[in-house]
């Protein structure tokens, strides 16, 4: 993919092509649609999570709410999409001992009754290690911080899905 | 709730209200709230559902996808909306024998294989055998109508769900 095919989509396509670039929200594709044409993947990105920023909170938390747990049941029962099955898989997520799996499983749960939503974190580059200190860190943080943290990871999750959606271009 | 707290209230606080309306899909109410003031519930039913179809097909599927089967494997996860937990219960749908439970869950397979999201249908005032009908009926036609009336009964169920949350105003 071209950044030029992109600048010279429809609107529909436009959503259709980049509607997962963000965790089942096409709704952030449809509203960085307006800024095209896109000088740059870094523009695109950037109209992209302007549009969540200026979203409001309800829009924001079902954007965060739409993503899997890490090493989490979805993932055990390969409901995950794509990227995220690749993403996870990457950093070794499929490949826990039982003693990594339990401690995971507990800090899923931990962490979504102290939040209201998954624990979200851009995986590439981290091993499991380091993935679980990470975890173990935020975990015991207040929910503004993460609220605001998740949001952050998430924008990190869709620059690296738009730098391989146009690695070729 | 009144239509006139609605009516009055800011962006965002209309849709942390109304963003449950649409399942998982508070962007519906995002876009219809450069419609208010709503002059009865169905105006702002008709503002929402206008926003549904005026949005991309990649957005329409989305809301779609945003659906659980009914008297499938979330809802036997207790992982339903508040919402949807008492919609399928209300038409007898967690008092499944074991051979109603078998046949749901291979028309949700076959009808997930054959059109790539779930069955959609406004269950109040439906019993199972009539559910199970109306399933049977709708997994053999095309994916075109499905999609559409997949859209149809969305609009339904929110219709529901805004007379309920209207029922005292």
């Amino acid at each position: 993919m071209k950044l030029a095919d992109v600048n010279g989509m429809s609107h529909v396509a436009f959503v259709a092509t980049l509607g997962g670039i963000f965790e089942h929200s096409p709704w952030v594709a449809d509203r960085a649609y307006h800024a095209r044409p896109f000088a740059s993947v870094g523009a695109l990105h950037d109209a992209m999570t302007r549009a969540v920023h200026e979203a409001p909170a309800a829009m924001q938390l079902a954007l965060i709410r739409a993503h899997p747990e890490l090493a989490g049941k979805a993932a055990g029962r390969g409901e995950l999409t794509a990227d995220s099955t690749t993403e996870q898989s990457g950093a070794g997520l499929t490949q826990c001992t039982p003693d990594e799996f339990a401690r995971l499983a507990a800090l899923n749960a931990a962490y979504n009754e102290n939040f209201g939503f998954p624990f979200i974190l851009a995986v590439k580059g981290r091993d499991r290690a380091a993935i679980l200190r990470e975890f173990a860190r935020r975990v015991v943080r207040d929910r503004e911080a993460e609220f605001e943290e998740a949001l952050t990871q998430i924008a990190r999750i869709a620059r690296l899905r738009l730098d391989a959606l146009f690695a070729d271009g």
